[in-house]
């Protein structure tokens, strides 16, 4: 254990408007370019290929494409490479994998496969030296800076925003809009009292079930990955519509549910989920617009004013980050350094 | 509750070796026929689109298009239709919609929508008369039969057979390797008392974490889905090589690990995974070939020999859907009727 618990993740956390404002005001004209370069070349069909918090940055990116720029979109399993053998036609296809070390074997061996078999690579990783940007045809830096602590903050973050100005280059556009969030990215971090009322609601949870639909969803898996690798909380993350598909049974007076209610279409398509949660009476915890909390047994308010819907996954991720940190704090835990984990995995 | 708790889901369970045989005897000529018409269109891109189980059985799908076909595979984000208006280019797209009830608006919907923008459309049912076979240019029915317990079960194996059937049909061949299956999902299930062993196991499980790679990793994503709706315990599924991304930390020795090993190339990759389990001192239950079950802590040996891989899965989750019911019963719950749940689910 640390001398001071979570003393690194905490520093990673609040570095993220910094990070937020580097990319903004450095990374974006490289960002533009390799943009403009690709959609020279027509992808008609994107596949992205992550793990762990990076496949959280890898759906948030499937959103913004399917929505923003009309390109069918689909999430590789990597075994059917790696393990398997296969070998996909893949003229036309964009490939985006997106890896915070840019070191997995399994990455870079499934990219340099899908190069081989006519694809676009582009990685997008915090190591511009690494081996998946070596073996991708194109590569963004997301320069978020040397991560340390084990659970990934900063570089997620990074991701989405790199991922944002990627989708918004290929459609010709400057991605002014995220101008204003590193300022609304800071005010939020401020807000920390906020969450560490919250975290005291789930010291003793046995079990939670957090929740979204549409630009919210990857929130959504990104908090319960960061709740479990930190607290060690079984946290399950599903779509509002697949929580009525069965997992819906689990959810009681004694499994919290947090919602992630963009200010938006997704917001309004999870509302039914909502109604029906509230009338099982179910603890639900609200991060999302006003309205939304002051509906709800307590939240977090996010300033969604004037914040386009898909930028909003920027600011969501925030309060639950400082949440995992606070939970697992309340537990006598230390989030820097969850038992058995490695920063680069090593999978074939 | 109904007189006998799980009545209903016991049946259903019982009845897949007939569905089985039903399929390979009066299904597949049909289902051929849909192939080799689909496959003279030359699609470029597979889509599948589906929730709950429906969606494991077209993860399944994936794997099999992706491995043996060579075809670029994604799974749809339903609500950048419904909920965003996405509108995608979907030429040279084969989007393949899989549900048991052919009745979920937002199946509906989207594939509506897909058929209109170009792409070649496919509905998997077990309703010929649905909505959903009605706005698919192809349909395939799985002829389950009626299926009344909520967890679904029967209709998850005919999906796979029919699925496997179709993708061998792309691909020329009469899938006639699966010949063999209803004899062998007859002996597995005839050993329901060694099931009732090992769900006394988890009667008091606070939680518990499934895993597998390739081809067992639909069966894992379906093992934890069964096991939540009915017992309420949650389950966490991740392929192995997600499970060291994090989620590894929650696994010690309350958390027990049932991992689902393929006997081929899924299961080789699995291995460095399940000795690091073995490491961790994790209760570890194997589903799978004899030398990997005498490994672990305990067990379901699955007839392997002579099943290839790919269709390992129809046998692979027949030993999990009885668990699930039998540590229901367990637990005093009634699996046929898990609270909070409907058949067919509406979201839009």
């Amino acid at each position: 254990m640390s001398e001071q618990p979570g003393r690194i993740m905490s520093a990673e956390i609040a570095e993220q408007p910094a990070v937020l404002r580097r990319i903004l005001d450095q990374g974006a004209p490289r960002i533009r370019d390799v943009a403009a370069a690709i959609a020279a070349r027509h992808p008609r069909f994107v596949l992205l290929s992550a793990r762990g918090t990076s496949d959280h940055a890898a759906l948030y990116a499937k959103y913004l494409l399917e929505i923003r720029l009309g390109l069918p979109c689909g999430l590789t399993s990597m075994s059917t490479t790696t393990a398997y053998g296969a070998e996909p036609d893949l003229r036309d296809v964009l490939l985006i994998t997106v890896s915070q070390s840019g070191g997995s074997p399994d990455l870079v061996a499934s990219t340099g496969a899908a190069r081989k078999a006519g694809a676009i690579t582009l990685a997008v990783t915090n190591n511009a030296d690494s081996a998946l940007a070596a073996v991708s045809e194109y590569h963004i830096d997301i320069l978020a800076g040397p991560e340390k602590a084990l659970p990934a903050t900063k570089t997620y973050t990074a991701s989405l925003l790199s991922l944002y100005l990627f989708a918004e280059g290929l459609r010709g556009s400057d991605g002014a809009a995220a101008q204003g969030l590193p300022q609304l990215a800071e005010a939020v971090l401020s807000r920390q009292e906020e969450i560490r009322t919250l975290a005291s609601r789930y010291r003793f949870a046995g079990r939670m079930v957090i929740t979204s639909r549409g630009y919210g969803y990857p929130t959504a898996k990104e908090a319960a990955l960061k709740m479990m690798e930190t607290s060690y909380i079984p946290a399950l993350a599903y779509s509002g519509a697949d929580l009525l598909h069965g997992p819906l049974a689990m959810v009681d007076n004694v499994s919290p549910v947090i919602a992630v209610v963009t200010d938006g279409h997704g917001g309004e398509a999870l509302q039914p989920v909502l109604d029906r949660l509230r009338g099982r009476g179910a603890d639900l915890v609200v991060i999302g617009p006003k309205h939304q909390v002051d509906a709800a047994s307590a939240g977090f308010v996010l300033p969604t004013d004037g914040v386009s819907e898909e930028l909003q996954p920027l600011l969501e991720i925030l309060p639950l980050q400082l949440l995992a940190y606070e939970v697992t704090i309340a537990r006598g835990q230390d989030p820097d350094a969850p038992r058995a984990l490695a920063k680069v995995t090593e999978t074939s």
